[in-house]
This record gives structure tokens, sequence and C-alpha cells, in this order.
């Protein structure tokens, strides 16, 4: 909508030719708040999955859903918006809480099993679904930053995080825009007609599993850039039925480890873009469950930004998403222990 | 214009926090392609200024333009734009030329006189003009890396570049839009109100010359972040006068020394917003001599863009600007050998 990206075949790159990568990370972090038996240096816990009982705050959980540490938006307070001259300002009012997905010291989605995985997506929907009450809040973003030139930070476990704002992502914002105009245009999905090319051409599906595809996007920003769309439509990610969470934490088990066998453990973010809370019947919302369609976003860092993608808006690809395709579905997997 | 940034004083940062930096890299590199004495490692060049006269691709210059050894688009060939499915492709014509802003090999605009920085700016109006003249080109993006974070490369050699583009930047039809917006609504410039409010209040103004001023955006994306602005009215960059231009090289030698003496020589990306080449006279071009204000917009690169960020559109800052003005401001330079 809008978006060039330069695919670079001048400049074209191998998976190996991304350089440098930091060795992953395998080593104890004996002080990370993240692991088990530490639970006492994370805020009280949220909410946690414990298959055989046990304490808030003690042992035996599989999953622990914590209050941010250092959080970027407060929970206490009244949302208020007002101006300051030209400009508006708006209390930091929101919630920021870290979804531990796992109690061992293991910090990639490629290391979880599917099961640890499929949890995860669905205490992120409990979590999302609680958090869509609060009427100062219209948007939750879920996401997870895997390594450090992708922002994890000093402790190297498995999590991800959900962030509630009090007004839209200006992001989801352009993408409820542009899919709404090729709605008025066409009268259908813009992500389902994309799906539907792609599966006939094949030629940038990098995984396919009975309810979803990991595809390159035709004009991948990023090298390896890949989306995760569920096949039927869905504008709705807290609409996931038990049997496509289950089928999602497949494709994502699958896609994660081979991105991590192709680009030897890349740093990524992974980030969720589905319909806000409050849709009143004008302007971005008026079509939203007809014309938006859910998908997560994953983003391997192996390049950098600079003054010409500032600038522009504009992104400069190494690698076309056909090439990554290929190496991805070439890439073999040691036949999982679990799932 | 919609975007909204974080400034979060929880997470508020000193500029001496702002780590790991790398040390500033004065050592020598012989095979350096743009120093002096190895013109021959670079393609023939597009122009250069000898004071004393010499051949072109020898020695006496003080300034000179190349071809990108790795340009991201190429000069020949004509301009397509077709479909592919759902999709547009364009061919990948441009030009990328390098402004090399002296012959010695100092990387940092500090390092730089303010005639050499005076002279970099006459010969890139003169190479926008030149490039103005090819009807393929919409727009040329002036901009500078420095330092290996910011994309600078291998050569730390103080050079900016030019890439003409087929196609307007999406940043600045935003910029554009935006501008339009407040023109049609107020009849005045946003930029000048901008610039007349900050004046007014000085605290984020962190430098100010006969005519320009340098400062810290209220909603500033990332720590440090400055815009310099003429103090007049001004759509297009390439009307700079030469008294004008004088004086835009004292605050961007001024405001870089205060940035490198605050921040210890940071990593920066800095970029020219004017207004693109075509303006047919509807939609977001119609009133752009008057709606629309050029600026260069300085932007260090302490922070790291994660998850957040890249799903939201928004922006965490760790110091406000505010703050940032005051240690510009505080900040003692020697007493300067030229100028």
């Amino acid at each position: 909508m809008g978006r060039w990206v330069i695919i670079s075949t001048e400049r074209a790159k191998r998976p190996d030719e991304f350089l440098p990568l930091v060795p992953p990370q395998n080593e104890k972090q004996p002080d990370c708040p993240f692991c088990a038996g530490n639970e006492g240096k994370t805020p009280p816990e949220i909410t946690a999955v414990r298959p055989s009982g046990g304490n808030p705050n003690g042992p035996g959980w599989t999953l622990r859903v914590v209050p941010s540490i250092s959080p970027l938006l407060r929970i206490e307070g009244k949302l208020e918006h007002r101006a300051r001259g030209l400009y508006d300002v708006c209390t930091g009012v929101g919630a920021h809480e870290i979804i531990v997905e796992t109690p061992e010291h293991v910090s990639s989605t490629a290391h979880l099993t599917p099961e640890q995985i499929s949890q995860v997506l669905e205490v992120a929907i409990q979590r999302i679904k609680d958090l869509e009450k609060d009427p100062r809040f219209k948007y939750v973003l879920f996401f997870k930053n895997y390594g450090p030139a992708a922002g994890e930070g000093r402790f190297r476990h498995s999590r991800s995080q959900l962030i509630a704002l009090p007004v839209n992502p200006i992001r989801l914002k352009d993408k409820l825009h542009g899919a709404q105009q090729y709605y008025e245009w066409k009268e259908r999905c813009i992500f389902c007609d994309i799906l539907r090319q792609e599966l006939d051409s094949q030629q940038r599906i990098a995984v396919e599993t009975t309810h979803f595809v990991a595809l390159a996007p035709f004009a991948s920003r990023f090298p390896f850039e890949l989306w995760v769309l569920p096949k039927i439509h869905s504008a709705d990610f807290t609409q996931l039925t038990p049997e496509h969470r289950k089928d999602l934490a497949g494709i994502l088990k699958i896609t994660f480890s081979k991105l991590s066998r192709v680009l030897s453990d890349p740093p990524c973010n992974t980030i969720l873009h589905t319909a806000p809370f409050r849709r009143p019947r004008t302007g971005y919302w008026r079509t939203i469950d007809a014309d938006f369609h859910w998908h997560l976003e994953i983003m391997p860092r192996l390049t950098r930004v600079a003054g010409f993608e500032w600038g522009t808006g504009f992104y400069i690809n190494p690698t076309s998403p056909e090439e990554a395709t290929k190496f991805l579905k070439e890439a073999e997997l040691p036949v999982p222990a679990h799932g």
C-alpha cells in the first residue's frame, strides 16, 4: 500500500553472508528473573499455568504472566488527553505484561515444544480479552523480541510481551486503511486475495499446514521476513479455535526451527497485527471484520536500517522473497521429539 | 501528525548512559577509496572541486562526487512500472552518488570546517538541480550515515549520499500530507508555527544562528533527535542563498560538535526533507510552496528499534527533548580554529 522495497540483486546475499551474528547464548544466568526458582525476582504474577496445582509466585508453573519490571506504560491513573500549545499530550496509561513462556532458561521459540507455544497463544488470548474490558485501552500489542540485536535485553529467556495502549498504533491504522481501500474497490479482503495468489504460485510459500501459511511477502522489507496467516478469513486473533491454535503452534515451531537452521539462530522480532477493540461503524473500522485479516509478522534482524530507510520509508532487501522461500523450504529439520 | 512518542521518564537516561558506544576510529585505512591519492579506487568522478585546477580523477581536489561502488539504483534503463498479479513492479532506475566531503581521512561532520560543510551544501544543490532535469526522477534523497551503527560501512571517511528516485518517498508524502492538512485548516505553515512557538519558549532550542535553528522536536522519536530549519519560510532546499548556506554550515558545525561532545561521538543519520521536483496543482502538491518547510533531521543512533516500535510505529524515548536541549546548550566547545 504505497510501500516500495528495493530487492537489490546487485547486493544479493546468501544466508551465510549475514554477519556478524551473535553466537547463540546457552549459558546459565543464575540471576534470571524468569527462571523457575526465581519467582521472587519479578513483581507478583498476574496469572500462571500450574498443571499440578501450587501457590501463586511459587514453583510448579509451566507459564507465568508478570508485570514488566520496567514498564513502558503504567496501569494506574486516568487517561488524559490534552493540548500543549500546538502539541497533544496524553498520560502514559497502559499495561505492560511479560509472558514467561517456559520455566527453563531457553530463549528461542525454536526450542519450545508445540504444546508450550500453544499454551503461550492460549494465555495471550485470555490476557488480551481481559485487557479489552478496560475502557481506557484501544489495542493490545503482542510481540516477542528475540536476541540482543532485536531488543531482548540481558536475560536470554523465552518470553513475549503484551502492551495495552490508549491509542491505536499508527502502523495498524495504515494497514487497516489500506485493507479498507482495497475492500471498497474489490469487495474482497486483500489478504485473502494475496493468499490465493501465493498458494497458486507457491513461489513465496515457505511453510504450509492445514490451517496456516508462512509466506515471504512480495515486498519483503527485510531478508527472510515472513507473514503467518490463517487460510480462512479472520480479522480477530482472539477468535482462534483450540484446533486452529494447535495448528498455529505447529507452523510456528517449524518456521522458527527453519529460520534458526538457515540463518544460524538469527535475532528476530515477531509482532501480531489484529483487529482493534473498539470498532465504531465509521471510517477505518466500518468494514473491519470483512476487510482485515490478522497475521503475525516475523522479522529476522539481519540488516541495518540507515539513512535511506529512515529518509524514505522504503527498504533495501538483499535477499528476494523467492530465494528466502527456497532456502527455508530446503532446510531439513531433525525429527521432532515432541508433537 | 498522528505520531505518538513515549517519553519514558521511568527509563530516563543521561547522555553517558547510552552504551555501548563504539570508540571513535581515527586509525588510517590505506585502502580507503575516498582518500586523496586513491582516486583510482572509485568509478570516474561526476564532478569535483579543484581550487588550484588539475585533471579529473587526479589530485588537488577538496571535494569529489563519484558514483556509488555498489549503487542501490542504476542510472541506465527505461523507467517501467507494471503490474504482476496483485503487485506493482518498478524497474530499479535511479542514481546513487557519493559526495566525498574531504580529501583527508576524517569521518565526522564535527571535524570538517564550516567552509568544507558549505562546499558540500553547494555541490549537493548543484547535483540535485542537475538530477532534476532527468524526467524519470521525482525526488533526490540527500543524507549522511555516520558511524558503523548508522550504516556508514567499513571506511570511516566523511561522505554524504544522493539517491535520485523514480517515486516519491512515502515518508515525504506523509510529511507533505500532514503539512497540507494543517495549512488547509489554519492557512499557515505548520513548521513556521512550530518555530514561532519554540523560539518563544526556548525550551527545545539547542542552537540558534542568524538564519537557522536546531531544535529538539516536541515528539522526539530518538534521544537527542534534532531538526535544523531555516527561520524564514522555504519549501525548497535548493533555493538556499549563499549567505544562508554559510550560516547553515555554521549551525551544522556547532550542532555536530555539541552532539559529539555530549554523546562521545555518536553514530548518526542525517536526512534532508525538501519539496519534490514535480508539483502538479492537485492533491498533496497543491500548496506545497506555502505549506512545506524544508528541514534536516539529525538522528543520533543511541537506542535500538525493537518489536514495540516496529509493531506500532510509535517510539520510546528515554531522554526528553527538554533535557537533551539542556545538555546541548551547556556543552562547551573549544574556540574554533576556522570560521
